[in-house]
């Protein structure tokens, strides 16, 4: 027996392109986006007393994930994290190439709109504009928050980078007019700081990377760090 | 545009019956259940890595819970914690009447069996026997513990009563052979201490209750504790 799910909500995020998405919610808490109810569940009395929770569970779908369902099921996948040389099965990670396409993403909620429709503002999300959002709940510590959980595949957040501008890409950070009030300079220093690159490959140093927030395309390139890492520096930020 | 979604594992538990089922997962330590993957996701491959989790949540079904999608939609609900009378949003509590009627439940991990499919047994959850799983994902501490997240509608778990039973139910409880080692004495108590009854009823202390945990009856009734508050006493024990 199957099951049919409906969206609930859309949101409206930075990332409009997949790669330089932090690898787990809360990394980038400058990522402000917005969860809009669609109708019929755009309604007050739909999200009533959600202000007293801190924090919610968004359950969200993989819109752009290959299909790994029953006819074309993949039971294994390459963390970035294990450098892309090692398997481990789906249901040990958070791959987006899953069954059922199924995304968990825990949120700081910012704000909550119900003047036209219902909209909540969130911080630190990791999702891709245009998400379809299937469930909204509260995060309720004492069932959720576990001090003695252990996680030896992922027991931190992944090191981060230092991250400087070229001037000019500095002034265009600061002259930039992100929506919600995000500060630019910050988010992209908290996206690159997390090493958007697969860990199975060496930084080419002559290479521009590059990745996409809102309607910006954002270039970016490795240098030593002096102590067997590297630093990431902002070169050029332009309107796509 | 929908999805749809396709069972991936369907759960043994020794819950029955939807009343008496705790509120939240992980107040009843002692609720054993197992975690039956489907083909073709029970192969081995597909939960290789687990075992460095210590948690997981496991996304489901409210697969006996009346509907509410766009054509039926119920937008608020009255939680048993606030006595029944009054409404909170359904987007603000995890009530299993809502949209797409996902759950999400967080156990512990107790156990992976890959001799004959694959079989997880897992601790503390909360879930009705034969509930759909739709996905497994490993608990990830750093991103899925909030050590300051609050919830003031759910600041704790519930307040518990105190659990004696009568010569011929402890009897029966100690005589009964659960499965996985489940210590049934223990689990009737973790079930009733969490008082099942909806809190807007004064309990009848005339009345006898009942629970059904595998293929059992159990009976109990309601005794003032005498400081404003009741203990509940194990009355009578059968099997169905």
């Amino acid at each position: 027996m199957n099951y049919t799910l409906e969206p609930i909500a859309t949101v409206l995020s930075p990332f409009t392109h997949k790669f330089g998405i932090p690898r787990q919610p809360g990394l980038a808490t400058e990522a402000i986006a917005e969860l809009q109810l669609l109708p019929p569940y755009n309604r007050a009395e739909a999200v009533a007393g959600l202000e007293l929770s801190s924090h919610i569970w968004i359950e969200f779908i993989f819109h752009k994930s290959p299909n790994s369902n029953a006819d074309n099921f993949r039971p294994s996948i390459r963390p970035p994290r294990l450098g892309g040389n090692k398997r481990m099965g789906v249901f040990a990670t958070r791959s987006p190439v899953r069954p059922n396409a199924l995304g968990l993403s825990v949120a700081k909620l910012e704000k909550i709109d119900t003047s036209k429709g219902v909209s909540l503002l969130v911080s630190g999300l990791d999702l891709l504009d245009g998400t379809p959002i299937v469930d909204i709940k509260p995060y309720v510590p004492y069932a959720d928050s576990l001090a003695n959980a252990s996680n030896q595949f992922a027991a931190e957040a992944p090191a981060t980078l230092a991250v400087t501008f070229a001037p000019e890409a500095a002034a265009k950070a600061q002259a930039y007019s992100a929506p919600y009030g995000t500060d630019l300079t910050r988010l992209i220093t908290q996206i690159l700081s997390q090493d958007p690159r697969p860990q199975y490959q060496q930084p080419d140093l002559e290479r521009r990377y590059g990745i996409n927030l809102y309607d910006l395309d954002i270039q970016f390139r490795y240098r030593p760090d002096g102590h067997d890492s590297w630093c990431i520096e902002v070169t050029y930020i332009a309107t796509v």
